[in-house]
């Protein structure tokens, strides 16, 4: 049994989209289930890669209460429910547990910039004390190049100690190695979770909890075998071919803007329509980018 | 009549919240007549200054129901409407049309950052399109301090090109000077509003429509002397001393985190309570922070 209340393989599934830029819920749902035979252990729906700051809540709540309608078992989820207003964020966590979700991943709010630990405190305190629900896990979510808000390690230590069994963890999508292996020594027990893919291997080996990433969206098997394989000596020669694979697939989601690029690539191979497109203001790929990529696409391992 | 579909001074309101933080509807429309009746030809709630962010969807549209339930006039209202997710912009938008109200300050998508002009210019016409209402006009917002994005003055320029007769204005908060000049330069009867106070006069004499403002909320007359002066010779001496009381009040409001200053300033001002608290992530100035800054209030022009 894990000393983490949350460890394993996330992935921060990607959001399929119609023509007309509404979810496609039956196309996301079956990514979903992809998602969880390919290996991962839970699907950290409606993140950054997700877009999900870029849909209402209504179409949040109905995309979350579909993908469970779908068959997807609710406690294999873990969305992102936090939002600009605290009131929404307790709104749209208390809708996620109304429907069999545990576990969330939680922006503080991020419109107003430089605020202080003490805003921060205060911020997740209410929302926390808003949901009221001892059912609750809570991953916390740094990514200061998106949210404009940083979680220092002493902010993470007061939430920590003021909600000891529902404060159990943290995505670090900074990508700072050395913040989190901070975060891992200050706080046992308390579950890292690098952003970037080929973090993890690393992070595991320090004590990480394991990944919420992107490019598990298409190499979540890799992810899988990494992530049990990497105590094992025996073992060694597959992790390294897995990490390999993980670092080549990661390097080509980087040739333009990620996250229309990670779309791009389960279109690919997935031989899917439709993941091209994203919700403004991210610009999906154009055919000609499309083009352009898939030879490298082709030569990936 | 002046060459601009908007123009004058409009007060950055401040959002008064009771102990639980909900909104004091009946303040905060005392406050806005107030603001009315000082000089201000507008008031532009709901803003950075008024905490919209920290406000959900639907307190936002409860807040102005009540104000102008209350009596204020809809056309003297310019309520900010934009959010992260397009179809809430669009939602907001719409409900202030309802209401009467006929002018918005419209920030972009603010979620993602280094976001492209092709996905901003996707942004804002998907969200004009949705609208879809010929009385609707609009004021952009630049305060990539807050926001994380920047728009340029191409952006503005296609902006304008597409929705000449909805697309009015802009609001430049990140204060700069040039940035300002160049906008005014570059479309002649967009109407550009400095978010800084002081920056209002030299920026009427380039050809600047008015201002949007954070210390309005305090000393409104002044500004509304400056706007009425600034091209009479015979006012200069007027225009100089309200110039002057303006960067004094100005000045004291940074003394702490803007928006809690500006806050407790207006409680200071009127003799009213309540107004030291703010929404988390802010943070309300202290008993001790109030009475530090007491002495220099009152030395105040």
């Amino acid at each position: 049994m894990s000393r983490f209340a949350i460890s394993g393989v996330f992935s921060a599934a990607a959001t399929p989209v119609n023509a007309d830029l509404s979810p496609d819920h039956a196309r996301f749902a079956a990514h979903c289930k992809r998602l969880l035979s390919e290996g991962c252990h839970g699907v950290a729906l409606l993140g950054t890669t997700g877009e999900a700051n870029s849909f209402s809540l209504t179409e949040r709540k109905e995309i979350l209460e579909k993908v469970i309608a779908a068959g997807v078992d609710p406690t294999a989820l873990m969305p992102g429910t936090g939002v600009a207003a605290i009131p929404e964020s307790i709104e749209l966590t208390r809708h996620a547990l109304s429907l069999g979700v545990n576990k969330i991943v939680l922006l503080p709010p991020f419109y107003y910039k430089g605020v202080s630990d003490d805003g921060l405190f205060d911020a997740y305190s209410r929302i926390l004390e808003g949901i009221a629900d001892d059912r609750l896990k809570v991953v916390l979510y740094h990514i200061p190049q998106m949210s404009g808000i940083a979680l220092s390690v002493e902010l993470v230590g007061r939430l920590v100690e003021a909600y000891p069994t529902t404060v159990v963890g943290i995505k670090e999508s900074k990508g700072d190695f050395a913040n989190m292996h901070a975060l891992v020594k200050a706080y046992p027990g308390f579950a890292v979770f690098p952003g970037a893919d080929p973090l993890m291997l690393p992070l595991l080996k320090e004590g990480g909890a394991g990944c919420i990433t992107a490019t598990s969206n298409l190499i979540a098997d890799s992810l899988r075998t990494v992530f049990d394989g990497h105590a094992d000596a025996a073992k060694a020669a597959e992790v390294e071919t897995a990490q390999a694979r993980i670092e080549a697939w990661r390097a080509l989601s980087n040739s333009y803007a990620q996250i229309p690029t990670i779309k791009a690539m389960i279109g690919l191979k997935h031989g899917e329509d439709g993941w091209q497109r994203t919700r403004p203001p991210l610009v999906g790929l154009s055919d000609a980018q499309i083009a352009e990529l898939q030879p490298q696409f082709q030569t990936l391992p």
